[in-house]
């Protein structure tokens, strides 16, 4: 039983911890977004591929959903005293593997070697491969031009008004194991994550679109809008800005001839029957994954739902 | 009224800060020893630098005597987990320097110009100059071979049977403004710090020991030895290594024809006489510099001594 997941950052996290949870040792394979990926002070910082690690590993914080629970934030305090911007925020637990994996990369390994390095120190049983090893980043833009993606996402908390989406690198290869993985798997999940930043990305990368319409198992999607709008982050304000609806159906859309079934929320079963006109099978159940619990009752929910 | 100081780690520091408590904004130049310099993943650490810029800052833990006042150690306790060793101390606050400086080094600054540019966030009144901006470095011979400074210092805690030292990049350059500092100095002074691997690495860059020769204003050391032992750390141990007696006049004899006053503890007057023998004028007072009063207070009274 082969599970494969595309994973952004917190919302694709969730899924990834919930299937983990249930899955056999060694089952499950995260395929990661590496667009938002970026230099902070030399460092360098793969913010959707340390949450999958948190996650996996047990380290996350749950209630802010991103870094390391409990964490400290003197080195950045640290640094504001020295002048220095301080608007991302990085904390002290969470450092030590921006610095691990820097010194690695300079060392010559790949960052898909440096993630394996990381998944086996922290025990964690699951493989969690970065989309690609070369360069893709997500730029952002605007009525003014274009800006990095963290720039638009941590400094601007997304209130740019944004025009479009441009992916630097797009056509890049996929890390080793990548393409295998997904056509190997017996069921394709895709997270929770944001459909235009988080997910568009990993579909970039050479070859993935290709070994995900070629699957004969299943292809699940789930929402990451509830109602008209997104559980957390700018998943709203980007699907408007490309034209699709804010709701599941409009991620529906967006991934339209790509996914075989669709998991909505409770309270979106007036959509049911739009998104069942684009070709999916959708189940409609709570798709909040506060708990731990419910990570992994979805991921069992939606098991069940596929593979019987 | 210019005072020049040659500094290590924590003895010189505290005298540094001593003396920048009772001088005029300005008047204070710290030559600072950088052969303790190493990198450490991927970081470049000047842990003498650092003390000295953290004392005039008034960031120094006194008590500890190196690193930041209430720092933690949540990054190196993350380290650890990942599998790394952990035996230099790195605090999280502390970290915020490495990284600055780190990062600045890469993007082609001078280790001189970094450190200035640290005096100038910090709003300190003084100059730092680290002794040279080239490669510099003490290595400790024992009997299976050599080991750098660090190894020796804190990971086998000055324990190793030392049979020499040596210094990589002897004759370097000094960075701009070490020799006018020292030529244009009124006081020299040379804080009590490890004589052989904080201050001898100074006097083996290019140019400083003639300078000094050169003066005819007053040169004064400070004795890092009281009794029979180091106040702090393994200058005992170096001196008797090199063949020098492990007390106030051992230490004298190590700077005999370079500096024409010693001070020494007030409990080692048996040792004035020798110590005169080799051509110095010796003070003894209190050199215990616990507190940030005895710190200024010994600074006063070298002051008044030398210059009336």
């Amino acid at each position: 039983m082969k599970v494969v997941a595309l994973s952004g950052g917190v919302g694709g996290a969730k899924i990834l911890l919930g299937l983990y949870r249930i899955l056999p040792p060694g089952s499950l394979t995260a395929i990661v977004n590496v667009a938002d990926d970026f230099e902070w002070h030399g460092l360098h910082i793969s913010p959707d591929l340390d949450t999958a690690l948190y996650a996996l590993a047990g380290l996350s914080d749950y209630g802010r959903g991103w870094g390391i629970a409990g964490d400290t934030f003197n080195m950045l305090e640290a640094l504001r005293l020295l002048g220095e911007p301080s608007w991302f925020a990085v904390g002290d637990r969470d450092l030590a593997t921006h610095i691990l994996r820097t010194r690695w990369l300079a060392e010559g390994l790949s960052l898909s070697e440096v993630t394996a390095r990381f998944t086996d120190r922290l025990r964690i049983a699951a493989t969690i491969l970065p989309a690609t090893n070369e360069t893709l980043r997500t730029w952002i833009r605007h009525p003014g031009g274009v800006m990095a993606f963290q720039e638009y996402f941590v400094l601007n908390r997304w209130q740019t008004e944004v025009e479009g989406v441009e992916f630097q690198g797009s056509g890049c290869d996929p890390t080793p194991g990548v393409l295998q993985a997904i056509e190997q798997s017996d069921l394709f999940v895709v997270g929770p994550s944001n459909p235009v930043v988080s997910i568009w990305p990993i579909l970039h990368v050479k070859g993935v679109r290709d070994a995900i319409y070629s699957l004969r198992s299943a292809r699940v999607g789930i929402s990451p809008i509830v109602g008209g709008s997104a559980v957390s982050g700018p998943a709203g304000k980007l699907l408007k800005a490309l034209g699709y609806q804010v709701s599941a159906a409009g991620v529906a859309q967006f991934y339209s001839g790509l996914l075989t079934h669709f998991v909505i929320h409770r309270t979106d079963t007036d959509l049911v029957g739009r998104i069942e006109s684009l070709g999916m099978r959708v189940l409609a159940t709570d798709i909040i994954m506060g708990s731990l619990e419910s990570k992994a009752r979805l991921a069992e929910e939606i098991l069940q739902w596929v593979l019987n």
